[in-house]
């Protein structure tokens, strides 16, 4: 059986004002008519049905409401995407010795549904078919600095078309070393999905990270007598996890791990210029979301709540977002530089508006 | 008797958002505690006692709670200064008919209000004294070529202190003719301010502007059966008198025209750039009224709603400002050109933010 699992932990500090503490990045539409959380398991129905979400235990009603069909797993306290999948691992296992896990961000954006549909069928084919974990590698469009990189070996045509095995995993390359992959072709963003099934997950945990596995074993045994014996295990079990990423953690030292590719118009949807890239713009490349004037200016992006409304005169490439009580300036080739702005927030003691 | 006369019917487009239709300039505190409209008045009590406040018809409740002890005059339909003066003329006259009115507008900042109380005591007995009209000749503390200007003659100590001919009214000069009236020393700002006996105003009217001399004593005649009537007459006048400045329909062509000059820290805060400089700077020149967070930038104004926050990353030289449901964003340079994002929204279908 297939397992859908969306990780819905993440807390979206750059895309402050719009993702708050109470309401983080997933939970929002940006633009669309649905919640980057409901438009991803909107996208994974066909091949994997509902699916299970992990998420923040403050987050777990908002995520339940978003998504009724979805079964939602609360963290007592985040300890980063390895101890998220040993959760979800559990639960899958408990309905079925067989599952196989294919795991999506949340709050990511996809462009070609129909080339996403593609290939999480192939590498969910590709999972339950052997003793593999399967990646999806994103073609480059420009030479990022704030992605991970896979580098890919030879195809393996037995898999399926389009996939080949993952040689190394890269993170965060400085600025020559990206434009060399994007040139030389062998390299594709790690858009941090994979499919593997759920006893080769645990197992990798084991070999990787035994604090981490041994507490999903306690987890596994209370969720034999029922969700609340689980949870009651999880609260006990989870602050004592380390925390670390599975990339980190698992990916980076697991065999036979291979990657189904393609171009997906796959962004990350992570920070306000990646929401300027997927709003369409207007003749003088203003994109907008919302109500907003602009006089004598060009590349910016107002972003606002409805009911209200943005005027700019004579301004260009800036952000400028409104939403709820805060309003956030900055040039848009800064917006990496969001978190800074929220750091000051606290340091003012106006962490109300966090 | 002194009447102060406060004129309140502009309608400070220059400080949208803050300023809007139903609530403009006057009405607003601007980061002090009370509105410009209170301050006006508490600056003239010990001169001159409790004001008329002449105003437009859907702001005169908005004046009467402001200044409970006024009397506040409604306009029907906007007319510019001339008639409004006619109308305070009128008034006062059916208290006193030797009243001198003062008369004041009501959306301007003064920052030194001891050499205010001196000028304005000087210039209300120059007035009561002699068969003149007494302004305000304020000393440009740089070219502005947003103001009228006077030109100075001889002094005139028989009037009193600090009081001078004015041999000439000059409207908005360029920047060339600024200058040298910068540093000449015969001119001063005109700061809207004059002092006169109300019949010798009705007279000058009479000589300048015969259209609004005979509404006026339309008006007066009504009084004498009471408010409503004088009312009534208004609502049937008004709509038929020209639409003139006081400067322009009769300053410009009176006689004996003297000024007394002073250095008040007057500003007409005609602009978020003159707010800026209303407001104490932080080390970094960020001048900030409400709650905001500056990273690394410098130069900015920001004006915001009690309970919001601003937050700006990497800009300088801004204005931002959020008032209800709108946020404006333009260089301080720029200041000049709100009208323009307000002229953009009611292109856009956007009037409810005016």
């Amino acid at each position: 059986m297939r397992c859908a699992v969306i990780l819905a932990g993440g807390s979206g500090t750059r895309l402050w004002p719009a993702s708050r503490r109470l309401r983080p990045k997933q939970f929002l539409a940006l633009g669309g008519a649905e919640s980057l959380l409901a438009a991803t398991a909107r996208r994974l129905r066909a091949a994997a049905g509902e699916p299970m979400v992990v998420t923040a235990a403050e987050h777990a009603a908002l995520a339940a409401a978003e998504l009724p069909g979805a079964t939602v797993i609360a963290e007592p306290c985040p300890r980063n995407t390895a101890a998220a999948l040993g959760l979800a691992a559990v639960y899958a296992l408990a309905r079925d010795p067989d599952a196989v896990l294919g795991v999506f961000p949340a709050d990511h954006h996809i462009g070609d549904e129909a080339a996403f549909g593609v290939a999480i069928e192939r590498a969910f084919a590709a999972a339950a078919q052997a003793d593999v974990i399967v990646t999806i590698g994103l073609r480059p469009t420009r030479p990022d600095t704030g992605f991970g990189y896979l580098e890919l070996g030879e195809p393996r045509p037995d898999l399926g078309p389009e996939v080949r095995t993952v040689t190394r995993f890269v993170e965060k390359p400085d600025l020559v070393t990206a434009r060399a992959y994007v040139v030389g072709g062998r390299h594709r963003w790690n858009g941090g999905m994979f499919f593997v099934r759920a006893t080769r997950l645990l197992a990798e945990l084991a070999r990787s990270l035994p604090a981490t596995a041994a507490g999903m074993a306690t987890i596994a045994a209370a969720l034999k007598d029922g969700g609340a014996a689980a949870a009651a295990a999880t609260a006990a079990v989870y602050p004592g996890l380390p925390s670390i990423s599975i990339d980190h953690g698992v990916m980076e030292h697991a065999r036979d791990v291979v990657a189904v590719t393609g171009e997906l118009g796959w962004s990350d949807v992570g920070s306000w210029a990646a929401v300027a890239e997927l709003t369409a713009p207007d003749a003088r490349g203003n994109a907008v979301v919302g109500d907003a004037v602009i006089v004598d200016g060009g590349g910016n992006l107002v972003v606002t709540d409805p009911g209200t409304v943005v005027a700019l005169v004579g301004v260009s490439g800036l952000a400028v977002v409104r939403s709820g009580d805060a309003v956030l300036v900055l040039p848009l080739d800064r917006a990496q530089d969001v978190r800074a702005a929220v750091d000051a927030l606290a340091a003012a003691g106006l962490d109300r508006a966090r």
